[in-house]
Parts: structure tokens; C-alpha cells; sequence
């Protein structure tokens, strides 16, 4: 197939979050016929988590992924625990409302830390407990390796291959990858390492595109089509694999579409989708 | 050993290049007693080839490295023949100057171009060429691997990994890598990589650090000490290998050290390199 399936179209709530509250994306994804959401637990914590969950519900909204858990390294042991605990209540929230997956930015060095081996260890060990937790419960955990431009302060893990080592480590069940396009597209080993995830791991998929020069090394990502990443092409490597899921949008964008009509964004978001997905 | 050599520190004249000319920069590492230089080839033009290898000569400087070759992708095969006929210069001129080699950034997608792996392609097969006329010259090429947040504008290889892979392709004959650690910290595979490289494909090893947060994607790299890399660390897994070259101290700091007087900057960057290299 060369053109994406509509109905597989689904929105990162980050995309509209400027503009507006929990409320209204979910209202408005609606409105536009989109039929895929992943929130963002502040937005959730403010909107609540039962209200959401029945809004959710009653508009047979699925949400592909819940966003987001991780963060586990930590300078004291008591904060590693802190952060565990709160990965826990993420696990619920995600059970509440039906995800998919539960999203992990796994974190990045502890303050004061150069030791960056030390720091992989701690993702491990967290991974390692938060799947105690989760597995029993039915709640899948995605990796998502992250640009290495975030491996100081977000993300350590920062390839599809480190989520795949991880996965071999750790064991399957219950446990894959998050795969992001924006944090992926230029890897040499993309196609290896998604044949090597196989269908198994395949929890998410997030679009948007790398805008050429970038502004900003967090809030300038691109709409579809406006940058250089051959979305369509990765698209298709991730089903050839059997994937049948969402493509998520996500697309934090402080100097452009978080300023725009957020209807209009939305219905950009399903054009591009449509011409680039 | 704990401390690096002192005497193995150099300066890659980007470091000073809003300060100083490259008259000046030669001038000032040698009266901080600063044995190594690596020169821009936009400053050699400048201050004039001849002139810059006399210089150079008379305070029997070591080149460890010169600045760039490379930048080989381009939209039509005449544009490509231009840029490696520029390439043939640039291994003339790091003769000339007695260059220990020709860093080469390798350049990224062409104007319009979203096809990463046809890019790759056109990377190969312009070191390929460049190789025929490098090898009998003599003249080393040293593969820089960039960060992958410049795999869009300004190099499409990303690790260390695919540099070996390309050495592998090659042959190791005149061929080798540049190792710069602002570019390959983050790296899970750094040390399998360096040790694949082994010593006889380390021709450079460039440091300074990785500031968290990073104000800019270009022009905020940070001064050894002032962020997250494990120099030393990195320093001695490029030593354990053999490697007796210098460490080149490669800083663009729009914000910060190209605002400074460049006594105190080199000052610093001897202080440091002693302390965290």
C-alpha cells in the first residue's frame, strides 16, 4: 500500500497543548474524524483521570499510547524509589484509560554525573522493577529511544538498537519499543534494528518531520511533508513487519503550529498524514 | 596514566577564529608553549598558503589535522565533480602544510533530498575517488563521524560505526577516523567501535564537552570540565588502542569562548585539557 491508512491517524496531545486544554483536543480529534489520542499526564491530571477516561469512552477514542513513564536514573537510591513509585501510578492512569502502552523516556545522566554506562545500568534496573509491576497488571511498556541530542538530559537510550538490547535483557513479555521518526530517522541501522523488533515489539509509531536548519533542539519539530525525513518509507518498513497501529503525531512546535488555529492544525495534521505518511 | 601529556594538546583554530586570524592564532600557541595546531582551510586562505606553511615551520608546529575536506553529496554528478576537485585542493594544501590529515565532514542531504541511504551512496563513492588521489599522495583521510542532529545539513555519518563500516569498504590504506568526542559521547557502541578502529585507523582525537543544556546546535560547545563528557575517560579507551596523537581542543562557542581574550582562552584550554582530558 502507498498511501497510509486515514484511519490509523492519531494525535500526541503535545501537538495541540498551547492551544488547548484536554477537553477540547479530545472534542476536537472528534470533530475531525481522528480516532487515535495519546494524552500527556499533566493534561490528564488536570482535566482528572475519570473524567478523561469517560470522555475517552463515550467518543470510542483509543489511546495508542499514554505519555509518559520513565525517568528512572537518580543521584540517591530514595529518588530512584520516588520516581519508580511514580511509575507505578503511571501504569494505572494508563490501565484507567485504556492504553495501548505506556510510553517511556527512559531519563538522562543524574545531575553532576558523567557516567554515562552507570546511568544505562539504572535504566535497566528501573526497567527491570517497573515490569515487575506491570506485567502481572497487562500494561505493555514502550521504549522510546530518543534523539541522542537528548541523551544528557532526557534520554539515555538513544537507539533502536539500545531498545532492542534491552528487550533481548529484559525479556518480551509486556515490554517493547516506541518508535519515533524524529528521534530515529537518521540512524544507519534503522531498517536492521526494525526487522530485528519485529512485530512483537512494535508498540508505537510516532511521525513528524526533521525541519532542515532546526531552530530549536526541543520545540521546532516539523509538520509532514515540511522536512526531510522520508516518512513514508519508514512507514512502510514498520508495517512490512506486520504493524498495524496508530502513526502518532507528534510535533512540539513552539515557533509555528503551537501559535496557529489548532482546527486548522488538525486538519494539516490529516492532509500531511494522508500526502506523507 | 591519569593526566594526559601536556604536550599532546592542540588547538583546532575554530576555537579562536572570532578573536584572532590564523597569524595570530600560530603566534599565540606558541607562546603558551601549545605544540599542535589545526587550521581551517578559510584562514590558510586567508593568511595565504605558503605564509601559513612557513609559519608553521618555523615554530615547528605539528598539523595535526586539516580543516575539511569532504561535503561530497550534491544534486547533479557536475556539482559532485566540482566539490571533489575541490576536495583534490584541499589534500594539496594539507600536504603543503605537512597536515598529519584531511579531516573530512562528509556532508548531508542534498537541496530537496530525503533519500539518506542514496546520500550514503554518493559519500561512498566520493571517497572513493578521493582516495585515488590522496593514496599515492600520501595523504591521510580522516572520516569525521558528526552528531546525529547534523545528519540533514551537514554530515549523513553518524557513528563511529558507519565510519568503520566505510573503512572496511574502502581499505584502511590512507583511510582512517576522526574521533570527536562532542559527536560520539553519547555513543552506547563508542567503545567497540574504537577498539574495531583499532590504532590503525585513529588519525585524530578531538575533544571539548557537551553542555547540558545546550543553548545551540552549532555554536555552544562547552570547554573540557564544563559539561557531561567523560574526557578522560573516552581519552584513555582512544589511548588503550595505542593512540599516541594529540588532542585537538575544538570549541565553537558563539555565547561564550568567542567573547573572551584569547590569552586566557588558551590558558584555560591548557588548564582543562590537564585537569578532565
Amino acid at each position: 500500500m502507498n498511501h497510509p491508512d486515514p484511519q490509523k491517524l492519531s494525535i500526541n496531545t503535545a501537538t495541540l497543548r498551547q492551544q488547548w486544554d484536554l477537553r477540547q483536543i479530545i472534542e476536537g480529534c472528534v470533530r475531525h474524524e481522528i480516532r487515535g489520542i495519546s494524552p500527556w499526564r499533566d493534561q490528564v491530571a488536570a482535566l482528572g483521570l475519570k473524567e478523561t477516561a469517560r470522555l475517552i469512552r463515550q467518543h470510542q477514542l483509543r489511546v495508542t499510547g499514554y505519555c509518559r513513564g520513565g525517568m528512572f536514573p537518580a543521584v540517591t537510591a530514595e529518588q530512584r524509589q520516588t520516581r519508580l513509585n511514580d511509575n507505578f501510578r503511571a501504569v494505572d492512569e494508563a490501565l484507567e484509560l485504556g492504553a495501548a502502552c505506556l510510553v517511556l523516556v527512559v531519563g538522562g545522566l543524574p545531575a553532576g554525573s558523567k557516567d554515562l554506562n552507570g546511568t544505562r545500568q539504572q535504566v535497566r534496573d528501573g526497567l527491570s522493577a517497573l515490569l515487575e509491576y506491570s506485567r502481572p497488571l497487562g500494561m505493555p511498556l514502550a521504549i522510546e529511544p530518543l534523539h541522542p541530542m537528548y541523551a544528557a538530559d532526557r534520554a539515555c537510550v538513544n537507539t533502536l538498537k539500545q531498545a532492542n538490547d534491552l528487550c533481548d535483557e529484559l525479556g518480551d513479555e509486556g515490554l517493547g519499543i516506541a518508535v519515533d521518526l524524529y528521534h530515529t530517522w537518521w540512524d544507519a541501522d534503522f531498517h536492521r534494528e526494525i526487522a530485528r523488533a519485529g512485530l512483537k515489539r512494535l508498540l508505537a509509531f510516532h511521525i513528524c518531520d526533521w525541519l532542515n536548519p532546526t531552530q530549536d533542539m526541543l520545540e521546532d519539530r516539523g509538520m509532514m511533508g515540511d522536512g526531510v525525513i522520508d516518512i513514508r518509507g519508514f512507514r512502510q518498513a514498520v508495517e512490512a513487519q506486520g504493524y498495524t497501529g496508530f502513526h502518532e503525531v507528534e510535533i512540539f512546535s513552539r515557533l509555528n503550529w503551537w501559535t496557529k488555529d489548532p482546527d486548522q492544525v488538525l486538519l494539516t495534521c490529516k492532509a500531511r498524514h494522508l500526502e506523507h505518511g
